[in-house]
């Protein structure tokens, strides 16, 4: 207004950060002006860190998950049990398990879910390389930890019914209630998926 | 664990968006992750902009806002009342007041407040520049715009006793109410603010 602009290598920061899931223009502008305050280097650092990211990554044409090296390094670790094999959605999947320190198998990502909304179908995602895996591998169990979601149990259920005829042993992660939660405000399918699944005291 | 350890790519950038105001590892994770299932193109952007940001923005040397160019487009234009001085802690200020469309003047950014318990004084801040700007131009009215904080009243408050020996009219921003916001969760101090500042209808 009267001739004024915001000064475009701000106003295009802005416009940047805005494009990312969950910030919006508020905090965009927040995040934008923070990094006015701090000192170059910090959002020079960044910037190198986001070309980094791309150039440096690559995906393991084992496991498909997003790693310095193909074969990654959780493929090639002889640590690692490779008769359990995990199979998840995203990378950030394999992140949340490492996280837990009581998955010592291996993974497969299979790059999203079945979803027919969004037009992704079987094709799209790694399961013909999970199917040959399984039959050249031959793990003992195969976790099938795919979200506890609607697209998420079609795709365990799909999957299930690729892998039943190879014979290994299919599991899935258990539902419940959430630790630290309250069963007052847990759903109604959570319940009574804790209360099927309920064990032994 | 068992020899794996985050992608150094990956890892870094988490950490770089953890530096961020507002930004916890969960959000970092989400974000890197989202970069790496989006285009290539979608990150370097954002890194462009991230280097742009500091190589391509200034401080305007009259206002001291954050400006391509110094003189600011705000100081220079003639379209702007150069009666009406509108004093602001930060940039992102000058930014919020633009957007309420109603404010024609220009602007004086004193880059923080003053606060003995963060070792900023005075001295710290755009204080004599404001003081002499205020001599030669002489507005007619000077805004004290700073936060309704105990800082912000404080560093008024010092203004008004370094500006009131100039002569000009000094104003302060109205404290109220929120607009849309309820009365039964004001707290007490905005509450007799909006009592005291009550006006005809």
């Amino acid at each position: 207004m009267e001739g004024w602009t915001l000064a475009r290598p701000i106003a295009r920061l802005i416009d940047e950060f805005s494009r990312l899931p969950g910030i919006g223009p508020k905090t965009a502008s927040r995040l934008t002006f923070y990094l006015l305050r701090v000192s170059a280097e910090q959002a020079e650092s960044l910037a190198a860190a986001l070309v980094q990211l791309r150039r440096e990554t690559r995906t393991c044409q084992v496991c498909f998950n997003i790693s310095e090296s193909s074969p990654c390094a959780i493929c090639t670790s002889e640590a690692r049990d490779a008769h359990l094999l995990c199979v998840v959605e995203e990378p950030l999947d394999v992140l949340a398990l490492e996280r837990t320190r009581r998955y010592h198998g291996r993974y497969h990502v299979l790059g999203g879910v079945i979803s027919p909304v969004e037009g992704i179908g079987p094709e799209e995602l790694r399961i013909e390389e999970l199917v040959s895996r399984v039959g050249a591998e031959r793990p003992s169990e195969v976790i099938l930890a795919t979200n506890p979601s609607m697209e998420g149990e079609a795709t365990a259920m799909y999957l299930e019914k690729r892998l039943r005829p190879l014979g290994v042993r299919l599991t899935r992660l258990a539902r419940g209630l959430p630790v630290g939660g309250d069963l007052e405000y847990a759903d109604d399918v959570t319940l009574s998926r804790a209360l099927e699944g309920r064990s032994e005291v």
